[in-house]
């Protein structure tokens, strides 16, 4: 069989496949989580009569060894034992002796790697979860120093209305309180035991799956073994989850990218979130904005692998879903690297309120307000709003804005239109009016922010 | 402009551009909802007194009058008004007069479809549910039905355990149970009112966002107008939800169609679900099993399009958003055609109960049985994989099963192996004898079968 | 079996299958394509004397009015006859009478249906070619008259140097210059011909393949029966294509926007191409850009849509197969509604030369040059960035730009700077000198567009 | 700014950006083509007369040494300094001291990354293609052992017409050849070279970028700077290309794990590309054939990821296209890993004739030879399909096949038919039969071998 390949390759087709099938490259991540459920699986057994005190001691504190040195990395792996399963069944037998094989007993590769996941995901998603609420903390804290600071609000990257720049703030804090919430509700299929399914069929020891589930922590058990080893479906929600949450942040992202372009110069990245260039010290490149937008990419092409390789897989396990593993990993690595950025990126931002207020300034989104000042007046929606048009027009042409307009000129357009139609024209008078609930009224802005401090730990 | 691309259209440039952005020919699929979210509007702005009861009465009215034709298929929509909203405040200022005109007050476009598709959407899940607990019973039926029917149980397709029919069916169930209870969590997120957010900051009319709200029967109402308006998280998790869904349909289709086939022959669909061939009258395509794994891309590519088209988009409202529409109501459509004849096809599939106790019969699943066997009278685990492993190649060489071997034969191996090996070598005690917690075996599938029917509407 | 769901449903199990297995709501498109098809076929069987002469021009005549009925929309298809193929065979024996049953020998439905496919893409892709042809030559057009229009070439959004506005613009061009090339090949996959290879396996009608397809006016047929009716490659290959398109479209329209916003206000779009506001007559929604923007998520979708429709497909035809074509309808329909719109976007908008002037002149993106200069002059490349870079610190702090920067502070920083730097940092003159091949020097452009104009149909 | 998170994490926020944002931990795998790049470039810089010999004498050597150093493992890189470049480049002045710099003289990190990835691709995609073709000799060499092995022709996974086992095995020959055809011809777009394009404007030095191309085998040179740096089309095209090609072997994956089962018995893998189990000798699962559909999600997420990437980025670079490398290394190293495996699989995979003989002779799939046999004795066609549905009807009833029914029974459907029907029946004459262009008939699989043959470099 070496010839396979007529000495193209320097190696044989066995090593060849050997080294292609082999996945203790990367499910060496779950060493932890592998000598844990070893631990369970072996206190279980014994609880049950299933294996001698004498030999659970053994299994035990082999298995702490292992623990010890693995947190020292000091386990050398070797692709030969294909997985990390089978890695640390031969270091324990190296340890312990022949022994450790009992190990194995009423347990399957398939009902392991499948807790090993469980635990794994459990622990990654709690600390996702924290990373969010610091991250959240950020943007209430830059949102409530700017409850009062006036921006435009834009639609079609249009200028459209003047808002308050604390309120803009604050859609990203419901953005990720939604992430938050399902990555929470997630947990009620995360938290769930696979132990003890065996290969697929469950297993004719006596074994008490509640009871190793108990020593791991986990809320249940699953009700069938056929599902307990084939379920991936945990991983596919993990994936959709972040992809909403990197969608969040590549929208997040391009704000903060625009808003530092000498274009809109709203804020100034602290130098540690941005670049420079040695020739061009003014130059500030929002870098790590650019990068997390970018990566955007990579955590949904994660989710579409997983659910291309799923797509008609017939029951129970198949070597397919040995695909599962990484781009769940790189999926932590992604959030665990951009919350805390993110996070850091928008606390340290300074924001040039100076050129926000310019820009309300100097456009037309005060035009709404002239338009209710007369529909509030009486005159007919539609009415006010053709009056207001003309009126827009006619200081376009003169090179005026609304509010230098002078109140002969509005008279005549209507004679409903007062003195105090300057003081409505502010921008500021235009913000604090849009009381309705939810709106961007400073009243209810604070209401807002109330709530939102509730929803995060301090 | 007519002129603009040299005579090499029969349109103007206006026209051309005019339809490419309308979105009447798809959105008109909201034409209820509309109808009932301005019904609820302008009650709100009666309660506040925004409008008079006159001009409430009159546009109530107005509104019942449309809801009729709509049902009945008479309104005659036009590009021209470019969506369902204006076409209907088009068709209301026809039927009342210009006082239709004040159904927009405190109100903008951007929170009425916003309110439209919350409330589509909400309706749409509830049925979805409804059809995947019609499923699930279907299910339940024929798994009760198959309890004590044994079948090889597949790793990598080839058989490896001989299992229990029905427990290998409710695996669908577990993962549809997943499914229903993934889609009863996102109503926290859908069942909320965008309306009354305006544009994307409020609006300064003194409305009752909640008393809106109630009227439409929405448990709750945004917290933040911009927010309000540019969120279509709902949506992507309602995608991600279907694809997760057709994922589990695209598996169970793959088993539906091996098990139909005639080196199978473990099932036979019913007439209604298969198609024949007027020349082959034995021959019965699974079509519509193939169909409903085909359409799991079309789903995969729903959620993907709208996750693209947010990537990175900034607030508030973009037109780009005006592409949350088409691939939502394909993928309820296609669930809401997918799932009952799902059910219908579980329910009325014949069980070749025969075919697949040959095949249990007739292959070496059994011999972790005889290893098991072996390490229940106390040889070490290693040792009795070895003896059975040996025992099974001595089989094949002389075109033997397991249970075909002479005693003899068997002692040879092993002085541990008695008269009674031949009956734990039966399938069907191998089956009964896995009576670990959600094991295979007929007392665990009975209570399993138990705890879910109690997650199932009668 | 009409009780099947419990009188749940108004429809029958039979009628709900019929409807959602029914292809004729969409194939209904390639009616001209299986008219073609079929007329060839038959003139094929008759010149190997399959079929009489008389029942040819029978069978030619009764496919002539087809043709003239599909044309005036006069045919009316039916469900209960599945798909194009079957409704028009039904039309054909309606009109000609049982002869027309004699038009389908020696081919089955499935050459059928891909030769339509085959017949449609090639004219579609065909047309989009011409499409982007048009696109091109605005571009070109546009081009050519900013030249020497400057600009701020931008990285990381972040001004980086100046250029020349038709260089940047030319980027667009050789984009679409790809894709046009990339279809152009495509063309070698889709313009061959499936017909007559049966079911899968051939006929034993004495056929002539290559007269067929030259009647049709392929340049090639399959020389595997098997490939000839699975293959799908060339609709998938068609929608990469169409998403490497739309993402090119995608970039520019994002520019668009970025451009028409009141912070660049590079660009003003013509009324045509941007919606406003009855109230706010001076906005302008870029509502195209922003649209074809958000489109890119559907032709996305579109392409992995199939791609996990024929994921582990095994051979030869499955149903799941159906669902090759309505994100093949809906991405040319995307592309010939989107190519024209940008087109005609392009060739209107108006080029605010002002504005780009304005912002070149204001910023620090001539530090390279400044660098540059000195290194021309002798100075390490390290020591002249670090020159630079303290002089532009300098400017920062005062409030200067590097024009504006007396000699003497000039010369404190490096006696090598001399008058003539005045001249180097205008940015015209930074402009032209970049008159490296392909560079933005105003005479490299001109090369580019002459070498542009040779690749576009007039 | 290090207590930014306030003592939550052990690394300050600089470490924490500084590790997220650099690439060397993968663009390593870039050192061979970035120094190939180098000594091209400051050939160019020398012929032109930007550097002295001198200099270029000193660099070139460096740029060996490193090269050597590079090859043997002995670099150390640092995420200190960032990526490749910079890594090389500190090595080289650590070299050769200062006038190590001078190697950047007229180039940029934009144009230098993008010369490398061309090259990289460019020698990648060579390779692939040469590993397609031994692939496809594989597969001719089977098919032409194979040619008059009949086995059943599936639709829908149901038998339905008897074929020839090479004619089958060749529809995958043919889908490689497109796959060929795409990456020979998207080479039109990868091999041309960005090097001194610059940052995105060209440069001021008078360098020769043609020159420079030709040291490096390129076959022209981008024709615009911009284009030149923010093109990453040939990526995508790559990642493109390559999802059709596992979208293939996902095709042939599933027949190979179906032919594998049981249930088929159509081949036996040899033991290299399968994985048995110590108790169970006889199972062999096709873990390669599974692993291989496996990574098709993969490579689909990797061509997704760079997509959503690049989806409305503006120019020119932007640090979201950093994301453009580990999915086109992750694609490069499937495809390479994956192909020599299959072609490994097809070679030496045991065709089980006599189980494929078995299953054509036992069903229905001769059904269409009756019906063709009376047609061509002039029976309408419509009447001889329901004479054969009719017998086919009565051989279920009576529990035998075609062949099998009696000579009085035929003759009593219909006098038509007569004793060499039976000749007819047979299988092998079924398919020999199929005579036309391309169908399974032993001649035309021969025609199409020979044709293939020409296709692939021996």
């Amino acid at each position: 069989m070496t010839k396979l390949w007529g000495g193209r390759f320097q190696k044989s087709a066995e090593q060849w496949v050997d080294e292609f099938g082999a996945s203790i490259g990367f499910d060496q991540k779950l060493v932890m989580e592998d000598i844990e459920g070893s631990k369970a699986h072996v206190k279980m057994l014994g609880a049950c009569g299933i294996l001698s005190e004498d030999d659970i001691s053994l299994i035990l504190s082999g298995l702490e060894t292992l623990k010890g040195k693995a947190a020292a990395g000091e386990l050398e792996y070797s692709a030969a034992n294909e997985d990390i399963h089978l890695n640390l069944e031969k270091f324990l037998i190296d340890e312990i002796g022949p022994v450790g094989g009992k190990l194995h007993t009423g347990r399957s590769r398939n009902d392991q790697v499948a807790t090993d996941m469980h635990l794994y995901l459990k622990n990654r998603v709690s600390e996702i979860i924290t990373a969010i609420n610091h991250f959240q903390q950020a943007i209430v804290e830059q949102a409530e120093t700017h409850i009062e600071t006036i921006v435009p609000g834009y639609t079609h990257l249009q200028r459209a209305q003047p808002i308050s720049f604390g309120h803009h703030l604050m859609t990203y804090f419901w953005m990720l309180q939604r992430d938050k919430d399902r990555l929470q509700e997630s947990m009620a299929r995360i938290d769930v035991s696979p132990l003890g399914a065996g290969a697929m069929s469950g297993t004719t020891f006596p074994i008490d799956r509640q009871l190793a589930a108990e020593h791991l922590g986990f809320a249940g058990v699953y009700p069938n073994s056929i599902d307990a080893v084939s379920d991936r479906d945990f991983i596919v929600e993990f994936l959709s989850n972040a992809s909403m949450l990197m969608m969040h942040m590549s929208r997040f992202a391009e704000e903060i990218i625009l808003w530092s372009s000498e274009e809109f110069r709203f804020i100034e990245l602290d130098d540690t979130f941005a670049t420079g260039s040695s020739i061009m010290p003014q130059k500030k490149n929002p870098d790590m904005a650019e990068l997390i937008r970018g990566k955007t990419g990579r955590v949904y092409g994660n989710l579409f692998g997983l659910l291309t390789t799923l797509k008609g897989l017939p029951l129970a396990y198949n070597k397919d879903m040995q695909e599962d593993k990484e781009g769940m990993f790189d999926t932590v690595h992604t959030l665990m690297g951009s919350l805390p950025i993110f996070e850091g990126m928008v606390r340290t931002m300074k924001v040039r309120t100076e050129s926000m207020e310019k820009a309300v300034a100097s456009d037309f989104s005060n035009a709404t307000e002239l338009a209710d000042y007369l529909a509030a007046k009486g005159m007919p929606f539609r009415k006010a709003h053709d009056v207001t048009g003309k009126l827009v027009f006619t200081c376009i042409q003169r090179g005026y804005y609304l509010k230098d307009l002078p109140l002969e000129d509005m008279k005549a357009a209507s004679p409903l239109l007062e003195e105090d139609i300057y003081e409505t024209l502010q921008p500021r008078t235009a913000v604090d009016r849009r009381n309705s609930f939810g709106g961007t009224g400073f009243t209810q802005v604070r209401i807002q922010l109330d709530q939102a401090k509730t929803l995060i730990e301090k």
